[in-house]
């Protein structure tokens, strides 16, 4: 049976069915400007993709159009036999720390987390909502962002703050892009050859957003981002580390309100606010033409990276493997290089022919020198890969089969 | 000559008549409680000791009251020859970046910094104006915390927000505690008769507050604290780094005002918020007794430590010396171990016998074994002495004099 992979966001559905075995996508699609007038559709399948622009009022018919792509272009889910539905959930706070099969209950303990994903759980939940109402058949389960980091040790996850404060509103860091995370540390392992208990990795995922883990014998130490995914990395627009007192000085002399600093932070900031734009290739462009805003991103998002692959390697006390990911870390070379240009004395280097060379786009590789100590390596994240193997795990029992954990 | 520094807080005078070529406080004391019904006077001079309570209206009265302890007990400051007087000024903006002689426009210049400091430059004015009244004859200097860090690299002191915003409201990095920084990485190389050039040093300043700085060749190259003292290292009251949306979180969720978050992470966060007390003599108390709390905001003080000393040995790419100053740096030996512990593999480690051994209070010596290549040091910090240096500098119209730079 193949595994149908959704990620609600607030305005857009996205969608994967997947082969949790063989690992490939048999489909997928995305429905975006939900809400708004002219709604777009995108289907993708044996190498043919669709696309389609009209209204879609709300995610109920979002999910609907997209069965409806299944039945007409294909493949039908009747002949793929689904067998689970997976769903990305932002948030699960302390209390998720692995998928989990939902029923009434778990949704109610989701749409509970509210508060600490204003931006998120509430999408997410709704496209849960929807979807056992559609796909009412099948078991349906959520994979929460969150849970690879609920094993945090205590001196990660406490924040120096009032601890009577922190425990009623549930101030803590939890970590996000837990599911590439994990995926990536396994990854590494089983590219080795080695034993993920044997392994200490540094993990940077660098797309839109951006994080880095610290793992030591596959449990992580400690992670960038924190209560909620602001925290952390320069990213695409988030300032991720700054001064708390910023929002305080802002507020006070540029008369900014709380939901207008939280935007700020989020939307406005990181290398849109720094350059004007967030895609790295055309940061790349920029960059190429002298444009010095676009240079100095460059190396403001470098130093915060440097900071954290060394506060990592201080927590870890060996580092046997940095480990690059998602879109930036996959394809970005001279973003690869400079993290890792002066780290020699940490054993940590890269070898610009084998960081650069023909293999660029080949999936996971090697591309420090022989000489380090520690290995550098691309991985290609397979984040709904890892959501629907994370999901035949959960409907299986626990009991992950042969099957999920190869490959 | 010699130099009476001055300290104003808010609602205290610190001050300290020192001899900057010996290099000894002659004389020094403190007003504190200014503006409460029962003001503390103490001075202390030739090894006796005075203290007065008296009410003390405000800063001039402050001032006054000790210029009439050094009359009355001495030593008398005619005898003394006072060659300037030194304010320790908190925040010197973006424009300061040493000790400055003051003149009418360097005091509208501090005050118009004050919306970057609403907590410490208005009571460093105040001192000023008042100490330039009632010792009109002597130079007064402006010493300022920031100014050692003013030379930062865009990468480490620009935020990764809206670049307009952060422009139009004077937003980055500052750094404080810049005196005892450059003090100490000074010091360093004269004890071990190296060249300040010559040197890569991490400075770990632990007081109540408390920030790190890594330091190539006598330049910083990044600092903890950020646009105010707020941001780094956990404190005695302060929080450090925290997710900035904990302010969002807690601003919706808790109905907290922004001055009740400012409070909130300043004064009742950090040591204090965690385990009750923030003096380290007191939680090392508490932590024999078995108090679960106070052993977890050891744990998470040594957690951010260790970060930081792992980020700055990334920027620094070799680390020649990690230099513990200040209260807490000084005299915690368990602080030390911890920060260490497990860092043998960047060549940090720390001599558990030199550590602890019978010369723990004989000033700045060497902690680490002998076979590291990082040696690790405890460096008192001497912030008055400094000052009165600076002052000298200044005053001489910068040419320091041989007396100025030895010791
Ligand atoms: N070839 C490339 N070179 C450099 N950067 C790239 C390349 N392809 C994608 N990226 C970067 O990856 C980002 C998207 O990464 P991705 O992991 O898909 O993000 P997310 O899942 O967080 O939306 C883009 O914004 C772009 O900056
Ligand atoms: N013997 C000691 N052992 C451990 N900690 C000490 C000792 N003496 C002082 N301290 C710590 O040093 C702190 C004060 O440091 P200090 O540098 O004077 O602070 P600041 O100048 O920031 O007020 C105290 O709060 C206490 O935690």
């Amino acid at each position: 049976g193949s595994v149908l992979v959704l990620n609600s966001g607030s305005s857009s559905l996205k969608y994967q069915l997947v082969n949790p075995v063989g690992g490939e996508a048999i489909a997928a699609g995305t429905v975006e400007r939900i809400g708004e007038p002219a709604g777009i559709v995108t289907h993708t399948f044996a190498g043919n993709r669709t696309r389609r622009e009209l209204e879609v009022p709300d995610h109920g018919e979002a999910l609907r159009l997209a069965l409806g792509m299944f039945d007409e272009i294909g493949p039908r889910l009747a002949d793929a036999g689904i067998y689970a539905v997976g769903h990305r959930v932002v948030h699960g706070g302390a209390e998720f720390s692995g998928p989990v099969v939902v029923d009434d209950g778990v949704v109610d303990r989701i749409e509970a987390l509210v508060p600490l994903a204003p931006l998120h759980n509430p999408a997410n939940v709704q496209g849960i909502r929807v979807a056992r109402e559609l796909l009412g058949d099948v078991p349906h389960v959520a994979v929460f962002d969150t849970a690879f980091f609920a094993a945090l040790p205590a001196e990660a996850y406490t924040y120096a703050i009032d601890r009577k404060v922190a425990a009623e509103h549930d101030v803590r860091r939890y970590g996000f892009h837990g599911t590439s995370h994990q995926y990536v540390a396994g990854k590494v392992a089983r590219v080795l050859g080695r034993r993920v208990q044997d392994l200490h990795t540094i993990v940077l995922h660098l797309g839109n957003g951006a994080s880095a883990s610290a793992v030591r014998g596959g449990v992580p130490i400690d992670t960038s981002m924190g209560l909620t995914p602001l925290e952390g990395l320069v990213m695409g627009t988030r300032s991720g580390d700054v001064d708390p007192a910023v929002v305080f000085h802002l507020a006070r002399n540029a008369g900014m309100s709380i939901d207008e600093l939280d935007t700020l932070l989020n939307k406005r900031s990181g290398m849109l606010g720094l350059s004007g734009v967030n895609d790295f290739r055309e940061l790349r462009r920029l960059i190429d033409d002298g444009d010095e805003q676009a240079a100095l991103a460059f190396d403001v998002y470098i130093h915060r990276l440097k900071k954290y692959v060394g506060a990592y390697a201080a927590l870890l006390g060996r580092v046997d493997v940095v480990a690059f990911t998602a879109g930036v870390g996959e394809n970005d070379t001279a973003v690869r290089a400079a993290v890792c240009e002066g780290l020699e004395g940490m054993g940590i280097a890269v070898d610009p022919e084998r960081n650069a060379g023909p293999d660029a786009a080949q999936g996971e590789r090697i591309i420090s020198p022989d000489w380090t100590s520690t290995l550098v390596m691309v991985i290609p994240t397979m984040e709904e890969l890892a959501i629907a193997r994370q999901c035949v795990e959960a409907v299986d029992g626990g009991r992950p089969s042969s099957a999920v954990t190869a490959g």
